[in-house]
């Protein structure tokens, strides 16, 4: 009898090469373009803690495929399997197996056709920058620390131009085979929460180009620094190329936060 | 012209020897207690970083000898010199020296008789507490994670009990020099602020023995385990030996919060 499991789970991404399990070159050396890599991955970790219960190789699909360094809240994996151990048991089983920067919080039973990433109504990420203070060592793995201040009211207004449907090939990285660049964003905001001395980018939309959110934060950026101006985002979304966009940020300040389902 | 300087700074002191610069034994060594380590300390790093602007050696007394694995949020340090940069430069210079783990947050001129440790009133430390969930990736640096939920009315109640003067030599560590073993406590409370999962327990006092605040925090989880009565931190509180009191929490939740002078 085979279920379906959908996992949730919460990591620091600082030391892992990313969400996707890398190929492994002649002398078992983990390889990305053909270059060698060190680090483990999710995807990796997850399953063999899987295959452990299962007693046999067991693929796990995630929602979001985040790059090396970037960190997720709240992560969504499918998985099929046979065997029986009720979702809370395997919730204590599966972390008990995985590195403490590897969380499951949540597993439960899913309909037989649930696939983490094709099921996806919406993904939110969440990007965090510190702007012109001294910097906080305590954050400073999940932060984009820049030294000089920005000015937000021109990046929140350039935000706000990312909602709707749009060709946003422009803040696609090289390399990526998509049959389409058109996604549709349902929400892109800026906070600035009391007393945390944060700028907090949130972005949710029903799916994301490769690096996309990254090269929009870089853009942003630029905007922040009245490198461009604010209703250059506008243009950049219809019909921009990669090169006129900004700079890709940093991963570290990166976070898949969750990902919802019908 | 000599000057003395007050400098607030706050450091992850995860890969850090503590606070204070270890004797260098023979062969160039950090020694502990004859027992070499490895790692910089806090004062090592502030005084090879003043050192650079006085031209020759300076010494930075700490308000807190903060053990290895101990954090600061707002650790205190004076210094005398003769350089004449101006504080606010002075900020920004030492930071571009420091480490990223270790920041100035302040530079202030202080009188000349000024000691970081010997003129302060009171010094506040936090200990971070999570306990009965699955733990969370992204604190786990900061905080200490237990499996089983606690007693937190019984550990409330035990925490409340060291507010006053008393003898705590029951909660010091051998091998330390002091005069006396009494203490006086301004404030002693634990808190679980909305949202975060986590206990948060917080101690004002005129002054800290050796491990102090580790041992008390280890004596309140055996309290909230229910090892020990609630009613038990008073007796210990006068009049305890070591042996009777808890074992010691481990280092990386602890915060020196601030210090504070007349």
């Amino acid at each position: 009898m085979r279920r379906t499991l959908k996992i949730t789970l919460s990591y620091d991404g600082t030391r892992f090469v990313g969400w996707q399990r890398q190929a492994r070159g002649p002398h078992g050396a983990r390889l990305r373009r053909g270059v060698e890599v060190e680090g483990d991955s999710i995807q990796g970790l997850l399953e063999d803690a899987l295959a452990r219960f299962e007693g046999g190789p067991v693929t796990a699909h995630g929602a979001g495929r985040t790059d090396a360094g970037v960190h997720a809240l709240g992560q969504v994996a499918s998985a099929t399997v046979s065997f029986t151990h009720p979702p809370d048991t395997l919730v204590r089983a599966l972390n008990a197996q995985l590195p403490e920067d590897v969380r499951v919080l949540e597993v439960a039973e899913a309909p037989p056709e649930f696939h983490a990433r094709f099921s996806a109504r919406s993904k939110t990420y969440r990007y965090q920058i510190r702007a012109g203070t001294a910097g906080d060592p305590f954050t400073r793995a999940f932060v984009w620390q820049l030294a000089e201040p920005l000015d937000v009211a021109a990046m929140r207004q350039a935000a706000a131009q990312l909602v709707g449907t749009h060709d946003f090939a422009a803040f696609q990285s090289a390399g990526t085979e998509t049959t389409t660049t058109v996604r549709t964003i349902f929400r892109s905001d800026l906070r600035e929460p009391d007393g945390l001395a944060l700028l907090v980018f949130e972005i949710s939309g029903d799916g994301f180009l490769r690096h996309m959110v990254r090269a929009i934060v870089g853009t942003l950026v630029e905007i922040g620094r009245g490198w461009r101006p604010a209703g250059s985002m506008a243009q950049l979304v219809d019909g921009g190329t990669r090169a006129q966009a900004g700079a890709t940020a940093p991963p570290h300040g990166l976070f898949l936060v969750r990902v919802d389902y019908d």
